[in-house]
């Protein structure tokens, strides 16, 4: 028994690897993200790990795998010289996208994969993390381009996190009997802060990650953008609001969709987000915790891009673009609800303190920007394997900022960029306005 | 526990169930069937049984959820009343296709179902077994139409067993790891019995089931039908045989085939029968107990109806209509090799005793017959959801007959009447061949 | 110029080719039969002749070009030695399915050839016309094979005619104008004659063609089929008879359809026949002279073989397999009302003289009968290319009978085997019931 | 007779609507502008003009109406009271996509219209112009917003203009007999310029149109962007150097391409531009004159987004941003080969007489940036109808600048903004490559 067991972590509060966490224990870091990804397992069985309910979506089995199945690839075969792989078939089985190291299994076949058994899946987990581990223990002895790869390790691996938990939802939610990852009490009701528009002026602003901290290489470089005078909501769009353009027809009226958007709206008969539904005469939404009624107060979550776009133009307002987002959000504590609260459920914005800043910037819904996901001038993916990491994805998507209720902490930060097709709706993604300065 | 658990059993020398056995004890037959569907499913872990490779198969968790459903909707509800039912849910959940029942879960999503668990769905059966066995208890007092339903769910339920293997095939060769449903030494070599043309005056034969033995609608009523003089193959097509089609180029010449068949040929880059596959120069072939050299004596199997087809016609013969088929085969014992050979592989054909029978008809491969799936001349359906068993599916599939190596030994009988449509290769499907009396 | 133009055929009085009228003039009828053909297409513009609406149906031009083709490419090249093709490029681009003589331009692509132009296409078909003519002018010293392929041919073209105007009127039918091919008057109205059931005995038929006369090799060999008792409906179901089902919810009870007829249902969103349309509460139906107020005493038409089936069964009855339909048609005269009435629109059944007889059994609606398209016993297809024209199609589809008011007159016999797949509609095809002797 | 047809213009030189021609005469823009509509259709027959060859891709006759039914119906209806419409059925018929008006006929549909005819939509354009001059001749007393909708309608006929052409190329080209749309020499072998880089500052630039002539809404409003340092190539690609990335195994070698752009490359089986075909180990290339050898000099044309992509990742550079282009194409004058060389054939870049500027940059080919079509800031859409021209598209789409051998000359501007999805490539659109300041 190999990899130590650290208790008392929980999702929103694991701190995430920092330059100072990382020079003073990288090892301990290490093991509280590896754990927390088994934490997350933990009220599942083999047959709930296995499944997969869409092609866009992962089994839980393969997400504790692929994420050790990194750890492996690009870290113990380069750095552990004569390093016997736990299963060189695991190469192939256990490989997302990396099309220059073996030719993945399809995508949309991921929940076939009945073999190995989930014991064996921890099995290799435990495997990777004591020959890694042995690794930590050079401590500051430890190659440099090493640290930095099993860092970015441990950045994938709580992305990997998030797509459990929202992956899980999504076929939970196509079984009729609505089952719970998580029996929860339905969160106390609260009111949602008044929405204030905030001015922002033009700027030459400096845009993306500098320092030494962990970021994506898709945040960087730093560069400026020259961003007009515009104005920014208080915070995200909440269910109440969304239900308004519900009763509006706003489903219905094609002029205030993109084309795009219409199209997939006829083609998947959307008439409210992902996960309500009507019933009664009252509308109610699957969660993490079973089906309840529709929390008017909460921020409105999966929606895709099309409905946010939709609901902005119906409101006479946009979306903001990310510089502007991130603009804002630059300045901005990372304070918000997302600590204090349980999981799984976005939450009411609370009443801002400071009427000047956003209430709620970060953390509960992923808000859909403007902006497609483009390379930033300048940007150079890795080489090699890590190469594919993200610029290959940029086409065609949509970024989103801020961060959700299931987004590890660590990964709420003002440059960080998510990013998805516009008609995605499984994320946790909500809808914040933006509009010109008149 | 209320269940007993009868030793001894192995699919093919199950006794099914026959006027006889169920007078002298019913409750024997039923629990023997029950059992040996959960034998079936002993090998497989929950995540084994939970998978669903392609639409058309079920995972094996659903196969011993809806044999259950069947006693409990058609048998416990109507007989016994204020009878409760283990959970109103699974009326939904494990209803196959009665539409006059309840809507059912889409066929394509039976995947998705990891609640309830496995222990759960076993659990089910034990309490359906428990109310049926009081049911039985009975004896001759049974209701005759309750004991009819009883008798045709068992039958139901072997039908299944033979599906809960072949789906499970199919499923295990999605994986690149191609685990084993059981470890089996490949079976002795042995050579198949030399091909031989069998004549058959013109007749006009009876044809269908008559007497007080089970059988199913579709089997009846037993009629009158002219069969002009033919000759019928001794013995199924061996892979030897099938190989020299492969080789000579059979599935590139459109001319072989049926219309249909070469447009499925050209979609599905078909190039050899299923779970073929040649590595090295030599073929092998994916069966139940893994990967293994392609046996060249064994009859071939999985293939379509179209390549069975274009094989004929290559062959210059054709395949046999199944009055044909039947009118030979009524008159032969069940003797065969399904007894004495392990499970899982097709055999050779033994050198016949007798040089003038079918060395091989029953219980190797299924065979497609040149005729679709039509009703008998004064077919009528059972009443109400029974009348959904057979006769919905009368159109766009073609007939097989003889049963398989996977084929309960109580369904091999000459008026048995299998069916799919003709492109599918899962089930455990092969060829006979016939030819116009010269 | 070299065709002679012969006035005064119309499409139903078209004589077809026979024996007798073959060796007194063949060239005769084959100008006859040419000639036809150019007058379906005479009202129509060359936009008209090249627009293809789906992938079943092809260009009126494509119909023109490829019979042309078939008299080119199977009489013309091998029976003239040193024949010069008009163009050798038609050899691919008008071949329809033959494999064996040249890839086809795939059939969904047919409405993208502009080029050749229409004019060009009639050119063709002089030329053509032409050199058969000099072959024809040989009289009795004609080569009885080549002979032969002529008849074909002429048979072949005939089948054509009947698909210019059911593509055609397909194509028409997507217009939002709502276009006529002619513009004619309603029929006066008349009443449909009563439904009777005709009882018929059990018996031993023969079935098929024999004799002299031309016949497709699939209406081949002759041979006996046992008929057990039955009652043959005495006239087509009428629009008011089916109409009642549609009101009766009929499109909307799944334990009335096939199984795969209700997905097909369900799949295409069927509600009514093809081409009704209700409007302000009545129903009415494009035709080939426009959109008209339903007929409800004319036979049903534009039906798929599921609608038909579920209709039978709604109605406690079945529809009759081939065999039986062709016991009763065989006796009977071919009159009836195709003569009288004009072009494009199925007639009331009249009252019969003879209370005995089916009083419209031929020439209004294709009835699809129970029975799939498959071979009968004995059924050996032509060598060469011929031998692809009706065998590779005997898969899937189902058997129709009687011929419809666009059939040419030639083409209503007993014994024709007309075959489409089970959901097309956009054939003339409707429905005559069948039961079971009581 | 009420058009005056207008001798003297070809496509290239035809000047567009400008302030100071409308203010002098904007009737005899309309009428060239309407004229060469028509000059582009005469070499075509009927059906050449009624084809559609792919769902993006509509008819020349649907061209056609659809450039006179925006004048109807945008113009006339609102402007002349009293006025009615030629035909209200043409309403619907030839409508594109706005949604405000009326459902149009869904676009994969435009095809099947063989009515109205030809000559018809020529009558509708003549009575549609009638009007418009009566209009017109109010000269300078003309309603201002009316004269800007007149404007827009020419502007919007002339992306028509391109669009017949691009359109029409795909569906001759579909065509196995490989027509020529005007039979034309093939242009005199010249050879293109050596690439260079042109070196650019970072720099603050004014992006988007400003001033009174016409611009698209798009291309508005006028706004600063912040351009880091950047290098542009001085020409368009050549063939001769895509040659080499395709000799290079570019289309095999996945870590070359985009994510999406694989997929695209995989499942259409790309392996070369649109129309290239080896043939005899040398390429050939379909053009509006017939095919012909590929031109080694010329630009490379017909590629998609994502071949642009690859083929600038292979290059070690990228595409240039729309921002990029536009700084540097706003100080250049419009010079370019697009006036002297004959239409339709992309040309070799001559050398240029200055060593800094790009050699050309305006006119060959559409040139792919890295800039997916997203509002400008501060962009808001027309009321009404017009404001779908352009904004429900922003979504999914890339942006094209440049203008090609096709394009009138009038929409050759720095401002212009093309756009399509990135899997496209039936329109003439090439590569320029960029990459960052070293």
């Amino acid at each position: 028994m190999c990899a130590a067991k650290h208790d008392g972590f929980s999702l929103s509060d694991l701190p995430g690897p920092s330059p100072s966490s990382l020079e003073i224990d990288l090892a301990t870091v290490f093991h509280g993200v590896r754990d927390q990804t088994l934490r997350l397992a933990e009220p599942l069985s083999a047959e709930d790990c296995g499944v997969q309910s869409m092609e866009e979506a992962s089994p839980v089995k393969w997400h504790l795998a692929h994420t050790s199945w990194f750890f492996e690839t690009l870290v113990l075969e380069p750095a552990l010289p004569g390093y016997r792989p736990y299963d060189p078939a695991y190469r192939v089985l256990f490989n997302s996208y990396y099309e220059s190291l073996a030719e993945p299994v399809p995508r949309s076949r991921r929940g076939l994969l009945t073999r190995p058994p989930l014991e064996e899946v921890l099995a290799y987990r435990e495997h990777v993390d004591c020959h890694v581990s042995a690794l930590l223990a050079k401590g500051p002895d430890l190659d440099p381009q090493l640290r930095f790869v099993i860092e970015l390790g441990l950045n994938h691996e709580q992305q990997h996190q998030e797509l459990v938990l929202t992956d899980l939802k999504h076929a939970l939610s196509t079984n009729p009997l609505q089952p719970a990852y998580l029996e929860a009490p339905d969160p106390a009701p609260s009111k949602a802060a008044a929405h204030r528009w905030l001015g922002c002026e033009e700027s030459l602003s400096w845009i993306g990650h500098a320092g030494e901290n962990f970021a994506f290489d898709c945040e960087q470089p730093r560069h400026r953008v020259f961003i007009e005078a515009f104005e920014l909501g208080s915070r995200p769009v909440t269910n109440s609001e969304f239900l308004s353009f519900v009763e509006d027809d706003g489903y219905d009226r094609p002029t205030l969709w993109l084309s795009d958007g219409w199209a997939a709206r006829r083609k998947n008969n959307w008439n409210a987000p992902l996960y309500w539904q009507r019933r009664n005469g009252s509308w109610d939404v699957f969660t993490l915790s079973g089906r309840r009624p529709l929390g008017l107060e909460e921020p409105v979550c999966h929606v895709s891009y099309y409905e946010a776009d939709a609901y902005a133009r119906w409101s006479n307002a946009r979306l903001p673009t990310e510089s502007e987002w991130e603009s804002v959000a630059a300045g901005l504590p990372l304070h918000g609800n997302f600590v204090e609260r349980g999981l799984l459920h976005p939450a009411p914005a609370p009443t801002p303190s400071n009427g000047e800043a956003p209430s709620q910037i970060f953390g509960d819904v992923w808000e859909w920007t403007l902006s497609p996901y483009s390379p930033y001038p300048g940007f150079r993916p890795a080489r090699g394997a890590l190469g594919e990491y993200n610029g290959k994805f940029m086409c065609n998507q949509m970024t989103l900022r801020g961060g959700s209720c299931v987004s590890p902490r660590a990964h709420i930060r003002a440059t960080y960029r998510n990013f998805f097709f516009p008609d995605a709706r499984w994320q946790f993604s909500g809808i914040r306005l933006a509009r010109n300065a008149t």
